[in-house]
Formats: C-alpha cells, sequence, structure tokens
C-alpha cells in the first residue's frame, strides 16, 4: 500500500473511531464494552475508507458528516462480526476472544443489537452535521437495504454448511448479500453524501458490489493460505465449520473424482482431525483452486476499476486512490 | 375493552399486519418463517394502536403512511421477543414454542437481526406513502432512540437475576428503557406523522411513557397471578429465571426480613423447585405486595390519562379511545 493511502486511511480511521466512541456512549459499562471490544481490537477500516474516497471523490467537503456516514457502516459491520461470531462459534478475532466468549452469549447478542441501533442513530445525525435531511433518508434507506441482505446472505452460508455441495452461482448469490451488499452501501452513501445523481450513484455501487465480491473472494483464499498470527483468528476455521468457501467449490470441481469425494466428505465430517483438514487443504492447493480464486479475484477488482474509470470524479486523487484501495483488497496477504 | 376500541384495535392489526406480510418478503424461506413466526402466532398489537390513535387523534389522515409507521414499530418489539426469548431461555411465547426452539438459536438471532432491519425499512417506507421526508427523519429518530434504550434496558434486567437484590429505583430504570421507551416512540411516531409540534410531541411522549410503565408493572403482575394457558407462556417464568419484578421488590420491602430473606434465596437459587417456587408465590401474595403493584400500575395510568386530558386532539373520538386503551392496559388480565 503506498504512503498516500496509507495515511489516508490512517486519518479516515481516526475520525470514525473518534464518532464511534463518542456516539456508543450507552449508560451499561458491560454492554459498552461488549459493543467496543472489536472496535478497540483493531480492524482495517476499509468501509469506512470506500464512503470517505467515493464522497471525497465526488465533491463533498463536510467532513463531519462524512466521519458520522463512515461510522455508521463500520458500526454496522460490527454488530455482523460479534453476531456471526455467536452463530459460528468462532472463539477468536482481531487476535482477541470474541465477544461471546468474553461477556456470554447473551450480552453478546444484546452488544449486536445494540450497535444495530447505533448505526442508524449515527447516520441520522447526519441532518445535524449539515447534510440534506432527503440525502440522509436516502443513505439510510442504503443502509437498511444492506442489513437485510447481510441476515439473508449469513442464513444462506448458514445452510450452505449443512449441504454437502454447493454450486458457483448459489455461492456467488450468498456473497452478493453476505458482503457485497454493504460494500455496496458504502459507495451509495459515499456518492448521495456528494449529492451524485441517481445514474452516477448506480455506477458507484456497481463498482463497490464487485470490489466487495473480490474482497470475500480473497477473504476465503486467507482462510486457507494464510497462518492465525496474521490473520486474527484461528487457521482453517472455515474449514473446520464445513463452510462452502470458493475454493472448496473449485477444487471440487477441478479434482479427480475420488478426491473431489474425499475434501467433501472431510468437510462435512462432525470429527475432523487435524490431519484431515491438512489433507483436505493438499486436495485444494494440488489441483491449482487458489489460483483460480485468485485470478477470479482479480476479474472482479479489474471490473471494479474499469466502472470507477467511467464515472467522472471531482476530485481525481481519490479516484486514483479508490482504485489503489481495490487493488491493495484483492492484493492483500491477511 | 368497548366495542368501538375492540374494533379500531382489530382495524389496525389488519392494516398493520397487512404490511409485516407483504414487506418482510426476504427470499430465504426459514429465515422468514423464523421473523414471521410470533406475528403469526397473534398478539395483541398494542404498540400499533397507540401509533395509529395519536397519529388520527393528532389529525394525520394518511392511513398507508400510518400503516408503515405503526407496523415498523410492531416489527421492531417482534424483534426484541426473539432475542429476549434466546437470552432467558424462554421455550413458549404466544402459546407456541419459541423461535429459537424450532428453528435453532443462529437463525433466531439472525431472524431478529432481520426485524431489526425491516423495522428501519418499513417506517423509511412512510416517504414513499406521501409523508414529509423531515417528519420520517424525526420518527426514525425516536425509533432508534428506543431501540437503544431497549437493548440497554434488557442489559439492566439480565443482570438484576444476577444480583441478589434490586431497589425501586433500579427498577423503574430498567422498565423506562425495555419497555417504556418503546411505548413513547409510539406516541412520538403518532405525533410527528400528524405534524404535532415539538411541545405537543413531548407531552404525548411523557402519557405514553407513563402508559409504558404502567404496561410493565402489570406484566411483572399476571406473571405471578395468571395461569399459563391464559399468559401463552409458562406460568411463573419470572420468577424461574430470578427477575427481580415490581412484586418482588415490593414483597422484599413489606415482608417479615425472615420471608423476604426467604423469598430472595428461593428467587436467587440456581436449583428452584415447584415447592419452593409456590412458597416465593405465598410469601409475595400474603404480604399485599400484589395489590401495592396494581395501586402503583394505576396511579402511572392516571398520570398518562391526565397528561393526555391536557393536549388538544384534532379527533375527540381518537382520544377517548387512546384513554380506554390505557385503562385497558392497567385493567387488564393477561
Amino acid at each position: 500500500m503506498s504512503e498516500p493511502l496509507k495515511s489516508y486511511i490512517a486519518r479516515v480511521a481516526s475520525l470514525v473511531d473518534d464518532v464511534i466512541m463518542k456516539e456508543v456512549a450507552v449508560g451499561h459499562q458491560g454492554l459498552r464494552d461488549a459493543a467496543l471490544h472489536y472496535v478497540r481490537a483493531g480492524g482495517k477500516r476499509l468501509r469506512p475508507a470506500i464512503v470517505f474516497l467515493v464522497g471525497e471523490g465526488l465533491g463533498c467537503a463536510n467532513e463531519a458528516a462524512l466521519s458520522y456516514a463512515a461510522a455508521s457502516v463500520e458500526i454496522l459491520h460490527t454488530y455482523t462480526l460479534i453476531h456471526d461470531d455467536i452463530m459460528d462459534r468462532d472463539t477468536v478475532r482481531r487476535g482477541v476472544p470474541t465477544v461471546h466468549v468474553v461477556w456470554g452469549e447473551p450480552m453478546a447478542i444484546l452488544a449486536g443489537d445494540l450497535l444495530y441501533a447505533y448505526s442508524l442513530h449515527t447516520l441520522l445525525k447526519c441532518v445535524e452535521l449539515g447534510l440534506d435531511v432527503e440525502r440522509v433518508y436516502r443513505m439510510a434507506k442504503e443502509l437498511t437495504r444492506a442489513a437485510i441482505a447481510l441476515a439473508e446472505g449469513q442464513a444462506m452460508d448458514m445452510d450452505f454448511e449443512k449441504r454437502s455441495a454447493v454450486s458457483l452461482s448459489e455461492y456467488m448469490a450468498m456473497i452478493e448479500r453476505k458482503t457485497a451488499a454493504l460494500f455496496e452501501a458504502c459507495g451509495a452513501i459515499g456518492a448521495i453524501a456528494a449529492g451524485a445523481d441517481q445514474k452516477a450513484t448506480e455506477r458507484i455501487k456497481l463498482a463497490m458490489r464487485y470490489a466487495g465480491l473480490a474482497f470475500q473472494i480473497v477473504d476465503d483464499i486467507l482462510g486457507i493460505t494464510v497462518d492465525t498470527e496474521k490473520l486474527g483468528k484461528p487457521r482453517y476455521s472455515d474449514i473446520r465449520e464445513g463452510k462452502k468457501t470458493l475454493p472448496i467449490i473449485i477444487a471440487v470441481e477441478r479434482s479427480e473424482p475420488s478426491e473431489a469425494e474425499e475434501l467433501l466428505r472431510i468437510l462435512n465430517s462432525d470429527s475432523k482431525t487435524e490431519e484431515s483438514i491438512e489433507k483436505a487443504i493438499r486436495i485444494i492447493e494440488n489441483c491449482g483452486a487458489v489460483d483460480e480464486c485468485r485470478k477470479i479475484a482479480r476479474e472482479y477488482a479489474s471490473k471494479a476499476i474499469d466502472v470507477i474509470e467511467s464515472i467522472e470524479f471531482a476530485n481525481e486523487g481519490r479516484k486514483e486512490l479508490l482504485k489503489e484501495l481495490i487493488n491493495f483488497i484483492v492484493n492483500r496477504g491477511y
């Protein structure tokens, strides 16, 4: 990542974290600590960076309103992490124990619920910060639409764990909801904040949908190739949970029938050993599935960049950083 | 309940249920069924009735927009029921098995999350139905403020289960958030839809806060006095869960020290027998705590009605029905 992009993201992260810490100010300390646990533990703030790059790129100069809009997206994202970790029984995230491990499931459910409410609450404050109420209304519609999609995507993802095999198109429909919808909303929220017209907003949404798909596919790859320390969570948890990620789907297609069968048998088994997991990884890697996934992710990133190229930006510098951000998403190693 | 109020509530319930069934239209059938489970199982639709009575009472003639606004509140309420049932490990509600019992905890968490998103989504649709965007923005602010309070109230309620005793003022602070905040939002949303000014809106909110406090106290009483069939859930579940409801708090204050001690010992025990629960009920009833609770609930209802009296309504008929609704809340037997 270039120095300009690094310092841009650092600036956004600082603005957004200030808003989150100020706004998520519920009196109940345990609830507040549970809600802020992942925010304090780190994270890349990629979604807020998209809101800012699109917003400033298309000409929004209201930094305070963009900070609140970007914070609302990060708060929504954080709520989904807390609830997903309960559902997936994950125990470590961002290098720290998950919220339900520390505070118990009831408080973790509630911490997510609280963040959900704060997400909208924070977005609505953009009106007080000088953004036109009509724009904030449209931004809120984008955020709630994404929130609906996120829930459906997670339901599909959980279904897939219980199914023996999943098709590529089913997988794409799932990650469109689970991941791409929120990236899309980030683009839309930035564009609407800047007063972009319907057409430009739709173009931005399309670009960010592609970027979101690329992001999730890379996430799937990293779950297989990167070690625990860099991931901030246990290696191979996707395989342990029987998730039908893209490397799996492609490996099942590309491997010899006997190996494809063994891969699915391991994945769908309730009693996975370290040995069987290593075996699954070998099958995935040997058939070239990881490389194929990287290729698909790069194609989506390239589509995203092409669409961005076709949009007129008020600030060309921001446009370049946005394109670089998408390249970072697809080439990142963690 | 008078025939006019009965038929008014039936009309509101029908309008609101139509909106919920139409809007909560996520493609994933299991998720949709889980989300709509309690809506289909019944319920009184008291909160939507408040939105309508206040809205129409203060002069809003946009029935479609009021239906969507009222539905958004009922959807939010339904989400809290689903999540609260998981946290409290309740197994029956409205005479049917709870959502997590039927669909499992992960899907129940998700069904609640989905409804949360739909709640705001449904409210925002009021703009498309002709309500001024500025009003809808203010209504959304009221809804998110209530949602934040609900989460905090539930956190306090859970804390209280773990504490040996709770004071009256702590209890009141808890139910203000857990229950009264949403009643308050119902009043505010109806008033704002009708274009009420700040002062009238605040008066309505105050009245509905009192009504919400009365509602929760009566709910606490019914948990002790009413049988399972009428309640739609197992009798004495508050006591089984060690909840510090108002009858308990008052019984601890009013009983002989030895009885108060025994009551708390039973309540805080992890291994309650049917016999010990019956004993607790006897202590509560013998000291007059239930009558005292009824008195307090009636005082709040009477305060609510006094405030409503002081507000000018465009439709006096609706004002009368609203007052009757509050009397119903405090005198209901289930």
